[in-house]
């Protein structure tokens, strides 16, 4: 799946997902369990390792090949003064990534991931959704499919990020759309907005979703945007047809996934995610989601940069998973 | 400082403390706040930078040369069945160590930490401490030695981490006689123990604290243990005298650290925590050595295994700080 033409071929890359392979966790686990340490003792990184051998359909994951994919975009309704950054620092930004100056940079270099940066039409902003609908279902497709063409299908794993001056306010519009609820909970500061600029995110989302109506689903893309979130819901499908792990980043990134899982839950089955944000909204998406962060680092940068720490970690579940010795080999006593 | 001959020398070590560089440490957070992030954005990832520029006295932190140590001992706190594994599998895992079957060995590996493992007379179990001091005045002291001879002067971090089947009981008694409060809070399932296992630590822990009294400081090393502990404090102290920052493992450690905080609080200034563990008591200990962990996944192994994932952390966050560009030089415009 490389492309979407409308959102009936959306529907049906849904409906074809595989699932993880339920024999492989089960001989992952029983693996996990005969290593040299009291059993659970590695905590998460155990869960970890038998979630990626699971996905990866391997009872031995292997990480050799991560690549690490942000998509930027800019948004119309910057135009409503959301943000205290110009839309020019996105494209200033990117030139940052490609010149490898940004954080993303070095914690891909530190994780050992590829980093590959997607611009999506940054000339072109969204529309302003409180006028009305960010993009047209052409654009969303566009979008989703530059997603979905950006994964490395021989990829191990799978990290997704993204940059966009205003997505923030993108993302508190998308999230409370998705699962309803005060908007003062999904609103934060994003990249450094004060008091005056919050309860203006909060103003300007309570007028798009009273014009948009019930939006649970991908159509809630259509309405708030923008376009980097509909190129993570792409890559997030791309990656499940590879059965290839995916490791979400922060806020934004969970933000975009949720149109995806107001469209079927299962979609983000295959999803780990990195860190949560300190942007408060990003807990409360967690737990609607059922997802359980693997950092809790106070961070709120983007760019991918809580999911690239996260490899690492995964890396050492990985490694402890293929390489301790067993109990027998080991020699070492039972309880 | 190599060698302590008796626990005046300890203190006049505590006394001879180097502190941090305060000026290095106001360079380096205005050079935190010249990168191209909204400052802030990268949370703890930022203050961990800033704390070891601030303890190594380089504006720009290194991570080159990072040494782990897991010191190793036995308790004779095991004839009062604490424990349900057999003692002897604190020298089979030793052997797993220095084999590189464990799981320390995947993850120095992965984070590219040296692993030096000290096993301290294994064949010689400190005393049952519900029967005498666990340790003489000259058996802390030369544990005390070999911790500190154990740490390479040279190196830029210091990973610790213990092994020693019955520790998490001495280290409960540890954290009890040092904080007080009911004993319960301190006692968990250590390597597995069931229902009865624990109520049987417990009342252990309470006879060994009636037997000996008051002991706040390093005095509750000799009433309880035991020698990794004692070579853990040790080595505190030897990589503070050099500058050396430490990064402490899980519950057995932050107990052998907790004697030296109620002797001094500030001789662990140096130290980070790498992790919270799911044994009960460390989230306890931390709040009251005023710590707060960098990871959180429920890991419970010792072997200074939740040190070492913190260390791709830490390599995280010094890259950032020591490569990532500036405003100025990328050229992005402010807020």
């Amino acid at each position: 799946m490389k492309s979407f033409t409308d959102l009936n071929e959306v529907a049906e890359a849904i409906k074809a997902m595989p699932g993880k392979n339920d024999a492989v966790e089960a001989e992952a686990l029983a693996h996990q369990n005969q290593l040299t340490k009291p059993p659970g003792a590695l905590g998460r990184l155990e869960e970890l390792a038998v979630f990626l051998a699971s996905w990866q359909g391997r009872v031995k994951p292997s990480l050799k090949t991560a690549q690490a994919v942000v998509f930027a975009g800019n948004h119309g309704i910057c135009a409503q003064g959301v943000n205290p950054f110009p839309q020019e620092v996105t494209s200033q930004m990117v030139a940052n990534f490609t010149a490898g100056g940004a954080a993303i940079n070095q914690l891909c270099a530190v994780s050992g991931a590829d980093l590959n940066v997607v611009p999506l039409s940054l000339d072109t902003p969204t529309a302003d959704f409180t006028e009305q609908e960010a993009m047209s279902e052409d654009e969303l497709c566009e979008a989703m499919s530059r997603g979905a063409q950006a994964v490395n299908p021989d990829a191990d794993i799978l990290l997704l990020g993204e940059m966009g001056i205003g997505n923030s306010t993108v993302s508190s519009a998308l999230a409370a759309s998705v699962f309803g609820g005060d908007v003062a909970r999904w609103v934060g500061a994003g990249t450094g907005s004060d008091e005056a600029g919050i309860a203006r995110k909060q103003a300007v989302i309570e007028t798009g979703l009273n014009k948009h109506g019930a939006r649970t689903d991908l159509s809630a893309l259509l309405a708030f945007g923008g376009r980097e979130q509909a190129a993570i819901c792409g890559a997030i499908l791309a990656a499940r047809a590879a059965c290839i792990p995916v490791v979400l980043d922060g806020f934004i990134c969970s933000a975009a996934a949720a149109a995806l899982f107001g469209t079927a839950p299962g979609s983000l089955d295959h999803c780990l995610v990195g860190h949560v944000s300190a942007e408060p909204g990003h807990k409360h998406l967690l737990a609607a989601m059922g997802k359980s962060a693997i950092l809790h680092l106070d961070m709120r940068l983007g760019e991918g940069s809580g999911a690239a720490v996260a490899l690492s970690v995964l890396r050492g579940a990985v490694a402890c998973h293929n390489q301790m010795a067993t109990f027998e080999t080991a020699g070492i006593a039972g309880a």
